[in-house]
């Protein structure tokens, strides 16, 4: 084995980074132009300034519908004094865009004309009760454009707007830059084309590609296209023949996508060397720290991280930038506002993180709640609101302590989030769906931390709603004895949402034969538990305890999951042979359940948000046929009294 | 003639407007699905929720390079007391990505793993000096996605990071809306096809047909497809013919191009009502006053008004949210910024007047410069950086008054815009299209007002720069003695841009034989004037005055323009026979020029926006070689001691 150690070129900063990159590649003029017809050129850029080439309006135009006169014709006119024109020798009936006959300098609008009963027999007459004055009503001739004029600057983007102000002066064709030609090379032995896939799905080892699918429609989206070569596997030569090929053809910009870290399978860095240039092996950043930059034949290369948020940020601080100075665009920071973390961040000093975060406006400040942080969590971006940056040169932020954070929605759309923060049941996915279903204005946003974690969330002021089934030993009750003790001094409404059934979920066919809570026990056993706080793991605490088990017993009792769908997946793949968890769960993997207890889920309303329509719009739903429908369809739920209101503070 | 005084219906407001076409079309789920390969469903909307059909990852995979062992096997392990382990029995080589051997749960990092120097004969050891723990650098199967979990919800616009999501899902077609299909009917007798336009361009009273295309560009943009018929002449049964195909066929969506007002040769209002049913015609707001909504086979009809702006505003004020209820998608409010208008604005009482403006950062506030304010004028649009809504009920908005503005390009590239106020020069365009080509952060922003308008403007603090060129008559200097006058507080420096030939411009081979200002005193000559308080009409009065001419004698003095090339079209399309103006007006439109005086144009730039980066920029472009030899073909400009700082108060 070599010695792997000092695998990575010195680390830059993503700072360093970026001006190693646009040292080595300062414009690019080499970016050719191309002409096309101003009709297809929305969205392009101007290689050119764009000059008038006829005026608008191209001629003095009427702008109402009425009589075109000679002003001075009428400046005595008035009430009790009409002036009398001629049709067809003083005035001259014109539609609105017409040309202005000669020797006409204004419209009278058709309301400002009297027509008198009586005409004289060879001629028609109208009567003007008003002045009017020079260029009244006329669209002059070049009033909007002048022809010769600059129309657009270099490097202006076209809008459909644009389209309108091109074509009225006369552009007809435009010469824009041609847009950057990216090639795309997927690259590992463990890849899979999803329009390949066999019929009977992937085998363990096998990965679906959708990178490669993910960094091309991003070059779109930031005005460039892509060709996307099929899969190679981790070979030298199979990944270095088309890289040489594109960089010897007619690409701008090379992606190699994979490979870029420092592993035995890791071909990127050599490939880049031996055929170019490596001008970067490693930022300093998180997610994102294994991309490489190069150079082959003069043109960029990048070495795309394979883990997907990895392979985002890579993009979007790296690529983006380079392809808008391509297309000399100017490279928009992004929205950026301040939010309140709903807990302390730990972070690594030497890295600049980019933390995912739900974002939603609570009690009037944007809170945020990070998301996990692993590169591979693809979701930990389609879920985020926002991207918190932690400098590389701190260690963490501490909870409540606003900071910023740049946006990946609208904020008028966060605002309108109905933020959930607590325990975790499969109906919340049942309510978000139902939510944007009925409307298009909101949506809901769970996380999730446990019944405890949900009632903090209140108390602090973090969250909209928070589910809860917390059980009161003594009573049998569900979550009242616990607001009263952990939130005595909020005002909230206890909505009751399901009756679930609470249970062991096993493997298929129980090969452990585990028939209750007291099985768990068996040294044979392993068992995957909920995290602390959560409503769950208070019920297996409570029948344990009920039993005298002691759960240092319990073979696996430390290893935590904070969702029912993870217990259930642990069980799927072998990780426990049992874990505590909803019928639901068990149900969707297909798995065996030994009921245990029914609980009620409810969720924990502030007063104060209560009465807001989009809580009122939520409740309709949940007391809706249509939820409790397919809550049912789900399995393991009772609907009865779901939607009402159970008990007040 | 008919009576055209009440012919549109009650007018409505804007807000009635809304309520009537959403209670019209209240809900689109004749907007059929379609389902498409999830890699060519980005920026599609799905019209159902999607659930995941696989975990992600699939299968319990090493996260880094390195051993995979059983991790209780290295419980021991510490610098003084290593741990040795047999590869290929209690350790195994693994890569990122790959499947977990049965018995192991960790991955020890290849960085950690030390081979002992001596190894036995028959099997190969690493020696490990600190613990792992359970599923440590290991992905765990469905630590991204568990199958069967809500991936998207309903009315989900697919982002390409969306496809990263769905594909690892094992979600590889989606059912999205179908995309709404616009008919689009140009109508008009004066329009032309820019496509099908003669060799000899436009003839007088020709219209080129830019509305169309536009229209039709920004149904792509807002997520639609559309279908653009050729233009038909104002007949009701050639317009009539193509909308009743249309409202019978595949589309659920049409417009009708121009003729929606109430002029003789409008007939969209009467076609709507024929084949189906008007619903509005009129919406108090300007521009955009003319709209038409109506409903043919239940499918929304548009009548869209044929001037640009007027256009635009009922497309987005009307058009953009029905597309958007239709695809479910959230009709986000314009991003809303407070700025201050540089000067009184007033409007009608009972009209919602969209106002375009322009903006720039100076002082630490937002200005707003109104742009003209006419509906034809498409270039008010483009050059606009956003849009004061003067809502109905008030009469207009005081100078320096905070008020609303809605954006139409980004808050940062605002921020970077150099404002510009005060005299117009033709050299300023160079200047405009020389900074977006060198830099493409920056970019400047013209309003003409004349050189005192540009002096006021710096003392109200609200312009970066302003063009002036004032002579002082007692002493033939520029400039100077006005700032002294009239900036008396306010540290400026004086930058000197370019000397100029002013001079009358007339006709192409001066049919009226005009050869000095004395001329223009001439009964049968025309002349056009400069507004008051520009430097153009200072030279003029100053020239009347020593040659004792009286204005009043002067045919035309009372017409204004605003700037020079506004009169040299005067000029051209013979609204008048002479006009005062640089010579570079007079040759861009080809017209015969009498030089009057050489004059100086400078730059005056307050000394606390002196010396920021962006002005710095602007110098640098002023002084470049390629900026002078730009300003001197176009004619009439010398350029010796352009870039000089001249004065400095």
């Amino acid at each position: 084995m070599t010695d792997k150690r000092n695998i990575y070129l010195k680390m830059k900063t993503l700072e360093e980074a970026k001006n190693i990159l646009f040292e080595a590649f300062p414009d690019f003029d080499q970016l050719l132009a191309e002409n096309i017809d101003v009709a297809d050129a929305v969205n392009r850029v101007l290689s050119e300034p764009v000059y008038a080439k006829m005026s608008s309006p191209n001629y003095h135009a009427a702008a109402m519908d009425g009589i075109a006169v000679a002003a001075e014709l009428t400046f005595g006119a008035a009430e009790t004094n009409p002036t009398i024109l001629v049709v067809g020798k003083d005035a001259h009936y014109i539609n609105t865009g017409h040309v202005m006959l000669e020797n006409t300098n204004a419209v009278i609008m058709i309301e400002n004309i009297n027509v008198p009963d009586e005409q004289q027999q060879d001629e028609e007459q109208v009567e003007i009760i008003a002045p009017t004055f020079p260029w009244q009503n006329v669209r002059r001739m070049g009033e909007d454009i002048v022809a010769t004029e600059l129309v657009f600057p270099t490097n202006h983007k076209i809008t459909p707007y644009s389209l309108g102000a091109l074509i009225s002066a006369g552009v007809f064709q435009v010469n824009v830059r041609k847009k950057p030609h990216v090639f795309i090379q997927p690259t590992g032995s463990e890849l899979v084309d999803h329009r390949q896939l066999a019929q009977d799905g992937l085998i363990p080892g096998q990965v679906l590609d959708s990178n490669s699918h993910m960094l091309g429609k991003l070059v779109d989206a930031c005005g460039g296209y892509y060709y996307k070569n099929k899969i190679v596997k981790d070979k030298f030569e199979l990944i270095a023949k088309p890289i040489k090929d594109a960089a010897a053809g007619d690409y701008d910009m090379i992606f190699i996508s994979g490979g870029s870290s420092a592993g035995s399978k890791d071909f990127t860095r050599q490939i880049i060397s031996e055929l170019g240039e490596v001008l970067i092996h490693g930022v300093t950043m998180m997610p994102g720290k294994p991309v490489i930059v190069g150079k082959i034949n003069e043109k960029p290369i990048f070495g795309i991280p394979g883990y997907p948020v990895s392979a985002i940020i890579a993009f979007e601080q790296l690529v983006r930038p380079l392809i808008n100075q391509m297309l000399h665009q100017p490279d928009i920071p992004d929205h950026e506002i301040e939010v309140t973390p709903t807990k302390k961040i730990p972070s690594k000093l030497g890295l600049e993180e980019f933390l995912r975060v739900k974002l939603g406006n609570v009690g009037g400040r944007i809170v945020a709640t990070p998301l996990p942080r692993g590169a591979g969590c693809i979701t930990s971006f389609t879920e985020a609101d926002g991207i918190i940056r932690i400098p590389n040169h701190i260690e963490g932020i501490a909870e409540n302590k606003p900071t910023f954070a740049t946006l990946l929605r609208p904020l008028p759309e966060i605002k309108n989030t109905i933020v959930a923060v607590g325990s975790h049941d499969n109906t919340m996915d049942v309510l978000a769906d139902l939510l944007r279903t009925k409307s298009s204005r909101v949506s809901l946003s769970s996380s999730h931390v446990g019944s405890m974690g949900g009632l903090m969330a209140i108390k602090k002021g973090l969250t909209h709603i928070a589910g809860t089934h917390l059980l009161n030993p003594d009573d049998g009750s569900y979550n009242i004895s616990y607001i009263q003790k952990y939130l005595p001094d909020t005002q909230v409404k206890l909505v009751h949402l399901v009756q679930r059934e609470q249970g062991l979920i096993v493997a298929k066919n129980n090969p452990k034969n585990i028939k209750n809570i007291e099985d768990i026990n068996r040294k044979e056993v392993s068992f995957i538990n909920r995290q602390s706080g959560s409503g769950t793991r208070v019920l297996l605490d409570f029948k344990l305890s009920q039993m005298g088990l002691n759960p240092v017993d319990i073979n696996g009792y430390l290893n935590e999951e904070f969702t029912h769908m993870a217990v259930a997946v642990a069980v799927l793949s072998g990780t426990a042979d049992a874990g505590l968890g909803i019928y639901a769960a068990a149900k969707a993997l297909n798995l065996d359940f030994i009921p245990v207890v029914t609980e009620s889920y409810d969720l924990v309303i502030p007063a104060n948000v209560f009465d807001t329509k989009n809580i009122a719009l939520l409740l309709e739903i949940i007391k809706s046929t249509e939820f409790k429908s397919r809550v049912k369809q789900l399995g393991g739920y009772h609907t009865k009294n779901t939607g009402k209101i159970i008990w007040s503070s």
